[in-house]
């Protein structure tokens, strides 16, 4: 079989093909490696955050927008239907490699990283735990930042990778994009499974996911986007999983499961943030989940649904 | 034109070359046939249940998920649009091909079998009437079963096909799996074609129809798994035909299109089943239609409008 | 990059291909070109309709169908999601060119033309004003009419786009047709764009877009199909767009920007046609819109949310 980079990188071939419909600007740095602007200086498109998303998943999920009731409205959304989830969203598409490359004039370049690239280069500790390990000659990485990666980054990325520079691309997208809101829409699914590690629930035994999430609004900077696309999971954002598990070990956890078992649940997320001074690590981590989870006991047959979507919230957040 | 047959056979062969990640296990019989494990041992996913209804389907129509509101719940749900109809829910889709196989230890192997290999090998009249008969070198088979088939099925079915084994691909999946869930969804347009035959309908006048089932959640059992997957249909389809047809006609059968016409109906399927001592043949055959149909006679322009969905039935059903 | 009329051309190809299957019929003119009948003599079907929607979009965009609820019941409809729109729709799906050729025993052969072909032949203003020209050796052109086009329409268009006649595809369906229903559907983002230039916002400044329309129910002649086929968007249609934009410029218009800004909103179209003598030019051209318009300024981060669908007047018109 195809390994995930490879099947990641063909992707980004189709896209870089298409780049001029798509709204994306193709990078080739001298040392080889190619970078898409999927929304820096590029327009992006809800397609290209498609694809960039389906990307980040290894190439595999089904991922089609239709759309979800806010308040009324009908508002465009995204779902997302994956085999084998774990190594999907916790292999491929969790953005678990922060990415920092001292660089020449003395200053730092940062990022988030996710993407299959992972699998091959970033020293995170659930990757091994996991073995969600894999050999491949290319890599695609995809970064949240409105900074341009150069020879530096790329060289950097392809070392940790082991792979030449020419092997590898790099998806960029600032959240305050198109790209952003699908690509950041299309995480449901592994903000669930994440929680499920958090919360000690054997994520190896789930066999298929699920759920849909609204895409948020475009913002006019990256901190009110994170904003709106944070709310987007954890007030709109509905996954459900099949697992083989326990009965009891899922009930005793399930109601913590969703964002709602969150004591800073209930307020927009940029409100949130700017109460802890902007510092990430002070928020409960148990708000980080769907608003509506179903899990699937495929031993037992039971399925438990907590949690539900706040259309209300993401309206007064989102529209005028 | 690509026959039916082939195109599900290239469907299967995607589906071998992605095993691994979809969740399926392919077996190679001493005979040369094919046979993919979809849910005995192996965890199947929703995308594998998916690619198995659109290999049943003889490889057409558009199947994507999405979800539908059950009692507050944003449960995924499978959408199924299809050209002719007839030729793929009756000719394909339809598991109306009782497999009975003595095999050697002088017992009988046993499972419904559905796909486009009817058309090649199946004696049901139906496929004769409506020239449902197609030639081709290969063929696919879907059967509901979790016993294992062996090189004796292989080449019994081959035989009737009257194909070489290596040409013969078999997809097995029990009721109680992912798999079995989201087949047995993708057959509410079909559910309701056959209704239309039993009331006399003209079927072959049928353009183009289009649906929409919840997915059942997994069962841990196959009888439980056989209430919840009826229970879909029944309380959750909807189907929309495109006919030309006549308007006395379609109004005289309007309200027995779907599962309320029936004495049977309004509790979950599996009461009604044990009601009946678990024999099908007891129970009402009008009970077997979706929840709502849309009839649209292309002819008059008159829409019949039928029946409704009854979430608060399939939650009852379903969740815990 | 291939221009949108090959990519449109390749479309055609596959549906040529599949013929049977799809309710197509594929005829070749003396002359060279083709042209396939969706709907005249050819039954068509949603698939049909789909492709045939998606050739006349340059081949670009997301095309799917779900439903949506009208009045209690779960009608088919059309989610459309477009890269580059005002390529797409204007230069590609909007049909602006009134074809007019006179025949041999001096009869005019009249239809609206959209699709790509514009770009290449049609003399709209609007296409030169915003840079819409593209060279192909192939073109493509959607006839909304219920008379065969001949050799004489064919080497007219061919001559207007500068190729040979063997290079021309024509795909033909009369409103009156479920291929009819289903590309009138796909209008609902084009409506707004053109909505968009005569209220003068920027278009070239819109990066994506997407949308919903349920799909009109056939009629059983082409003017009550003209009647339910606008209702679907005027009714029924959504729309969401990103653009570049500046707030004043758009909450200026923004309630100009849906249907029921129009003296003539609320009945259905048949009505207001009839009312006015079946004089198109008597309309109230405000009353081309969807019903409900969301527009996304990604320069502010503003999102200005106009109308609602009116799934009263939909049920009313369509049901029986």
């Amino acid at each position: 079989m195809k390994s995930l980079n490879e099947r990641s990188a063909d992707i980004v071939e189709a896209m870089a093909a298409d780049a001029e419909i798509l709204g994306l600007e193709v990078h080739r740095l001298a040392c080889g490696a190619t970078w898409i602007d999927a929304g820096i200086e590029a327009e992006g498109s809800l397609e290209a955050g498609r694809l960039f998303a389906l990307a980040c998943l290894g190439g595999w999920g089904e991922l089609s927008f239709w759309k979800v009731d806010l308040e009324e409205a009908r508002w465009p959304a995204l779902a997302v239907t994956l085999p084998h989830p774990v190594k999907l969203c916790i292999g491929c598409q969790y953005a678990g490699w922060e990415v920092k490359v001292v660089e020449e004039e003395d200053k730092t370049w940062r990022a988030m990283g996710s993407g299959p690239a992972r699998m091959l280069g970033s020293s995170e500790p659930v990757l091994d735990r996991l073995q969600l390990r894999e050999r491949s000659r290319r890599a695609v990485i995809a970064l949240e930042t409105r900074a341009f990666p150069d020879d530096s980054v790329a060289e950097f990325l392809a070392e940790r990778c082991s792979i030449s520079p020419g092997g590898l691309s790099m998806l960029v997208a600032p959240t305050a994009s198109v790209v952003g809101s699908v690509q950041i829409a299309a995480r449901m699914v592994e903000t669930g499974i994440h929680k499920m590690i958090e919360l000690g629930l054997p994520v190896d035994a789930v066999l298929t996911a699920s759920g849909t999430c609204p895409v948020a609004p475009v913002a006019a900077d990256d901190l009110t986007a994170m904003g709106r696309t944070n709310d987007a999971v954890l007030y709109g954002g509905t996954a459900w999983y099949a697992l083989r598990g326990d009965d009891e070990a899922i009930a005793a956890v399930a109601e913590r499961l969703v964002s709602s078992c969150s004591v800073d649940y209930g307020r927009p997320f940029l409100e949130i943030f700017q109460e802890y001074d902007r510092d990430f690590y002070k928020i409960d981590p148990m708000l980080f989940s769907p608003a509506e989870v179903f899990v699937n006991n495929v031993l037992s047959g039971r399925t438990f649904h907590v949690g539900k979507t706040r259309g209300d919230l993401l309206a007064r957040s989102w529209f005028l």
